[in-house]
């Protein structure tokens, strides 16, 4: 919904991986697929794109393409045509976290080591980047940017050193370098001919592996293995319908996993400390995602919808009508709907035209803030109480005009619903948050937030009711599956550092 | 929804003034007014925008800015500073209906004539177009463009000379105007310090003007006179909203409106030919206009949810479901839904960000289609049968591969219900739809539309049905109202020519 | 040299027309000789570009090209391919005397008459052109730019009226144009399948015709009629080199010329007042044209380098060396030190990537004025006496630096010789002069030239000098040429009005 | 001349740096200054250019500007405000020798070490530079570009180990790194508040020092370094006069220089091995440097004419004049001209507009070749014997046309003579040549060499001759000068290594 928007809260990338199966040079034209994966990752970050082809033979050319913006902006065509031959390659869209948005920053991040090219496509954020940053540059490198992404492929190509090899161990550099930091990370690394894909020991971030099958074969139950035309692996599932890949499996928390023309060969777990449970970001699901992604077995609209009935019956209200701040908050307010028996009706419409203009605001214009984006459709709440489900309430500056517009408009009572607890803590993995300071919740205003906001009541969903509409829906592991280890059962947990404050792992400064 | 955008039906334009109030001159900032209220006309044209001000003096300075595009990328910061001194201005947003996309078809249109530069924003499209261009250039005037806000402000400079005149009569020369050409138009005419604000006699296009108050009184019954800041007219009263203006009225068809700073004051109204009753595009309810906007007392998002109500009497289905495909069915899904007393769900979700790629499909690409566009929300309509409820179905092949996408993603039967009748015929109004041959309902697949396009049944909305939907909800004329002829109770009557072939008007060839 | 680059003084324009010869269509490609053609005469004009081609059938199709900056960046690539079908067509490269830099100022203008489409591309500036838009703008038509081809365009069509014609007499309407305006004008008017390349009687803007003959007999003698592969028209025949064209010969004052793919045909002279002598510019001598241009049948190096002579012998100098101010005032130069005997050296290079700079310049900085143009060649004329010759002096800000920068840098006395005489009155026939107040000429500084640029001695040319040089050199018209009257011995005179203010026309009001 | 530019032989690129002297923060605009002098260095590069500046203190914050193409485009006036703060800072402008043009390959190169940031400017082509690479590598460094700058940060860093210092001895470090690789740099650092000013042992590369003094008295003896307003130091001394700088010296072969505000320090010259001599690169003064830059006590120009009055001594012509392909061939063709007491005239005038052009040439225009950049001036070599002179001849295929050109506009002969060797051998020194095969110097063709390229005769400069002209200048080095070593006698020598094959040091592979 809108109230993240506005807030600048953000998820820090996307990152997408492809690689042509069978013969080389194949027709798959890798370089369109990493495109349109983009497009589908693109709701992750709209800073910047790039992607990274390699031909696969040895030694490869690697061919580079990045640019600022959106992913069709970003690629003018003349240049898409450098990435023709490209059998493998990796992706990556950037949302900026730290305000500085140049092309240097752009990912992936390519290098050239004693044995090669290695690119490097990152998302996520080392909880210990500093400490990283100043063992790499004690060494003697200097770092050209403050990009984790720049970092990870110097740890890569630094340690142990590479005089002692004769070829790259990369898998074994891969877990020193999982050793060195735990968490946050969805990695895909690059490597002539093959794609190594991890996640963080505490599955962190998401990351999804597809196969691409003949279009026909698209939607059929047994597409065989020798009809794989590729193999790709994304942030997000949502991306596997536009290029026409079937779901495989999820990359597993400390998985690597290898990705070849010969298929997927799941190489190592590196184990989380004893005890430690897995930490999946539970933003997530609560706003992050595409709705028609799945994460850990589940779809993400589902669980939305899950989050609207726990708070309906968390929160339940005497009112006449169940609305919401389009469009993300729409699942948990039909889940809301359903559960209260309200009827659901729409009380804003959006002008999708509404971007960054260049008018600077005079008082009257900044006055009329959100008017400017949000249509009110008057018949369908005029004279009527309001329940008006939203995600979050991050800064409260973004609800406050809406109600007042639902107000004035003719709406007697606007009862505020949001379908995730209070954020009040800072993030250290990855997700850009306003300050402390910043956030409602932590502020005096949060004792009368109705008041504030103008709102007749306001309710938030619980961390327990959040944890139940998330955890409830999650399917147990199924032994057949093809991962090192799968004699465990899943063990479930997740990240709510920003609503409890309680981290994965402990944090040094 | 998707239909009509992929078949690129769309509507020409949309013309937005504003004049301020009091003295000159004015905090009031035309130019920006002018900008926001065009980005909430936006969806009526997105190939360029313009706008033209006056500082409003005698002889006055006008300020031309155009560009092409949306608004946001039209006008540069830089440029919109020229137009900073403005009082009065008009502003402009095109759809190319030829094709040909220059700056030189850029509105609005500015002429200097013997008595000084007037300025033209036009919506609509002359029926009579070819003999007026003639008619013009038999008197020795070239044209430099094929708009016909060219042919109409060389139609006011001309005729009657201007020779025969101290000071021009602008108001003669738009009357003459109106009995050369009855339709299609609604148009701003700015000349000097006032513009004239016109809607054909058949009141093909819509217009509407709007009051600027203090913000503060936005929402209060009572701004006097006053307080009035300024006044402002629009294709759509959606546009209000975005710019602090309080709804005021619509121009009446026929009526000339002369809006100064002095306030607005009905001039005159044309009438039809005898028996004639008005022809207000229905299309502008079922598609075009935003569903926030409100057209003959009525809004829009209202006539299109009794739309799907009727439609859900007219052709009912034994189903589980019902939904949209988002976004402008839903309020017809939701009406469809309410009537129906099945239950609403949401079965795709939309990529916001697929736009104009660069990419060259290959033939994988190709196939995969609308799969970049929509994700489909699997676990809401798994083993179900969907009624999935759309605006109109133009050439048939958008929904074909959504109706596969379903079905392939587990939808036991999916009923497709259109919320308008068939598209048969060509506009000569300023619609640009298909040519006769290319709308499915003339094909030979009409017959078998449902296994045409794939879906278990089809049904569309009779054309009295849609009638019934929209001027069942019109409210009677007030006699308070400050239009010069309100004696006669307000006659009722809509073009449907795309759907009939019955045009307003006979067509001369 | 750069005194009239850095007063803003300038040309309006250049045309160029290329009919390609024999059968169409034809392997010329029109648009890519007109675009070269441009090239050729970009320092006649760099605000903006245009071409427009015709196919040549009946009706034609026209494509149009325009666009801001030079004639290389307002083509791109893929626009070009639009023009690909031209058999003929007509180019405009524009300097913007009026200040308004648009793109709908940018030239060919094309309209649409009742007998078809007529282009025009304009280089001039008509002296009664306030008379002839009020004429036309009260027959009723409105103009929508303030350019005189837009005018042009309009008188063309509008008298005789219309339908008087079952056909067009294009020739009759130019003969109509050239009787309501004497002067200045070198035009060309494109209609379906020909050029008709006109000068004003007073011949006061150049324009010259050459034949494309196969590459290979460029340089030869005899390339038959038969193997023209084209026509072109230039205003200046530097252009002709470049596109592969012979010279064939000028338009002469008056004359209109009929181009088409059968050849070109005289077909009027429109004559002068009994007693008036042609007006040719003798700034185009002096500075406008390229120094490789023929105008007259004499190179205009020479002719300039005949005034640096006639400087020398009417301003003698007792000094070392003789320099330039580069580039243009190099053949003057030259010609002064042959003439005086004294070593010709060059005391200054220049930085050809000067440019616009975004750079807001601080005191410092505009202190440095000239330095960053050019270079001091210090070995050159340290503890020298140095003659510095320059085209003319015209506000007087520029050469003072200059001189500055030399006497610090070791010249020991600076004598400035300008190779024309003062300027001291405004051009009404196209091209851009500061205001009388600020030509040094007029300024009471002027008593004291020298000590206020701060050179050791300042002379001119006299006007009978520049005469003497100009006209001395022209030959006497052979008999054997096509122009419809060669029993008229050639008479010769010059536009002299910026030096003397006689001007060649009685200026009104 | 045109024969360089044609072929593609090109510098490197240009180097400029600024400290403001006195206290900070001043009134100097650091980045205004080295945004002008990088204009000035434009020559040497026109790909990408960058600045990086430091307000100096401790920690400091460096700001960076880089873009593609000409200076004046590259930096946006938004972006060059971020810059504004900056005390002092360094420039660089880049001629692509790889061609991989892209953004991450553009100067400065500014890296993050333990000890803080610094950045380098390099111009200069390492001739060990793959050694090196892998030397890096080995250590675990990765590199994410090709370019030498970055493998020069990295080796800064790197050696000795960051840990065993408290502080940074940079000193230390570039002594270091002068070990490592011989030539070819001259190099700028940056670290904080202090600019280090390097050049290579050989000298290959050129660097001089400026100070910036009150405008007022730029040109007189005096100014006291109590006036000094800044310190600069550039590739080339020419680029001192357009920012208002003295010409202060050369940094020496292998000679360290500290720049801060408090002055210029000599830290230490690194010596070359016992007997090589200098090797300042021949070409800066044949071709590569703007003619008002001083080397070795010599301005550029002087050196060229003297090339040109040796090679009239060794290549005496029977002609009527002597002309220059222009424009940097000129000095050479006075010298020629006064020492065989030929007139001197022009034959070729240039069209300054011609540039990149996108359109694809037809055969015809193919044909034309040089004829779109030069004009000829028939009238000054119509029946003439012509000696033309040219700085060398490459590729054979520009002058080849031109003479074309001179003999089919009528001049009986055409001499060229070269002013300077026949270019056999490849430089690794940071000069982009053709390969040995396309040299003409090289082929079967040079054996007749005027045969081939049509000309009536060909004359090149001996080396021998080239070696006098350029050393027989060079004043005795003064012993009051401030550098480190001065007993030394300046000892003679220069890079001839592009004509004799002889490199200043030995190449390994």
């Amino acid at each position: 919904m809108s109230e993240f928007e506005e807030s600048g809260i953000g998820e820090e990338c996307g990152v997408f991986g492809c690689v042509a199966a069978g013969e080389w040079p194949t027709q798959l034209e890798v370089a369109k697929v990493l495109t349109l994966g983009l497009v589908a990752l693109q709701h992750r970050g709209q800073e910047s794109a790039g992607i990274v082809t390699s031909n696969g033979v040895n030694p490869p050319t690697y061919n580079t393409l990045k640019g600022m913006g959106l992913v069709n902006n970003a690629f003018p065509p003349e240049n898409l045509l450098k990435l023709r031959y490209g059998n493998l390659g990796i992706g990556h869209t950037r949302y900026s976290t730290t305000g500085i948005s140049e092309l240097q920053n752009c990912q992936p991040f390519v290098v050239d080591t004693l044995h090669g090219k290695i690119a490097v496509a990152h998302n996520g954020e080392l909880v210990n980047a500093a400490a990283l940053r100043k063992k790499v540059m004690r060494h003697g490198v200097g770092l050209s940017t403050s990009s984790d992404s720049e970092l990870i492929t110097q740890l890569l190509a630094l340690t142990p050193p590479m005089e002692e090899l004769d070829a790259p161990d990369w898998v074994a550099r891969i877990k020193n370098l999982m050793h060195e930091t735990p968490t946050s990370y969805s990695l895909l690394v690059m490597y002539t001919d093959v794609i190594y894909a991890i996640r963080d020991p505490y599955g962190n971030r998401p990351l999804s592996i597809g196969r691409l099958v003949p279009i026909s074969k698209l939607h059929t139950a047994g597409a065989g293995e020798g009809e794989t035309e590729g193999w790709v692996v994304s942030s997000e599932s949502c991306s596997f319908q536009s290029i026409g890949a079937k779901y495989y499996r999820e990359v597993m928390p400390g998985e690597i996993v290898q990705i070849s023309k010969h298929g997927v060969k799941s190489l190592s777990i590196v184990p989380r400390p004893e005890g430690d449970l897995p930490a999946f970001c539970i933003f997530e699901y609560v706003y992050f995602a595409r709705p028609d992604s799945i994460f850990e077995g589940q779809m993400v609209y589902t669980v939305r919808q899950r989050c609207g009935r726990q708070l309906a019956v968390e929160a339940p209200t005497e009112a006449d009508v169940v609305s919401t701040v389009p469009e993300s908050a729409t699942p948990a307010a039909l889940g809301y709907a359903q559960q209260s028996g309200l009827p659901y009706v729409e009380v804003l419409c959006k002008n999708r035209y509404v971007g960054r203009t260049f008018i600077q605001p005079n008082t009257r214009l900044r006055q009329l803030g959100v008017a400017k984006k949000f249509g009110a459709l008057t018949d369908n709440f005029t004279g009527k109480r309001v329940v008006l489900v939203d995600d979050s309430i991050v800064r409260g500056n973004t609800i406050s005009p809406i109600i007042k517009l639902l107000k004035e408009a003719g709406a007697t009572e606007v009862h505020i619903r949001v379908a995730s607890p209070p954020i009040r803590f800072p993030c250290y993995m990855g997700i850009n948050i306003p300050t402390k300071e910043e956030l409602i919740a932590n502020r005096p205003e949060f004792e009368d937030i109705a008041g504030y906001i103008g709102a007749t009541s306001v309710r938030y969903l619980s961390v327990e009711g959040l944890l139940s509409a998330v955890q409830g829906g999650i399917p147990s592991l199924q032994g057949k599956d093809d991962r090192i280890n799968t004699n465990a059962s899943r063990r479930v947990g997740h990240c709510t550092a920003c609503l409890t404050g309680k981290y994965p792992v402990e944090l040094e400064w």
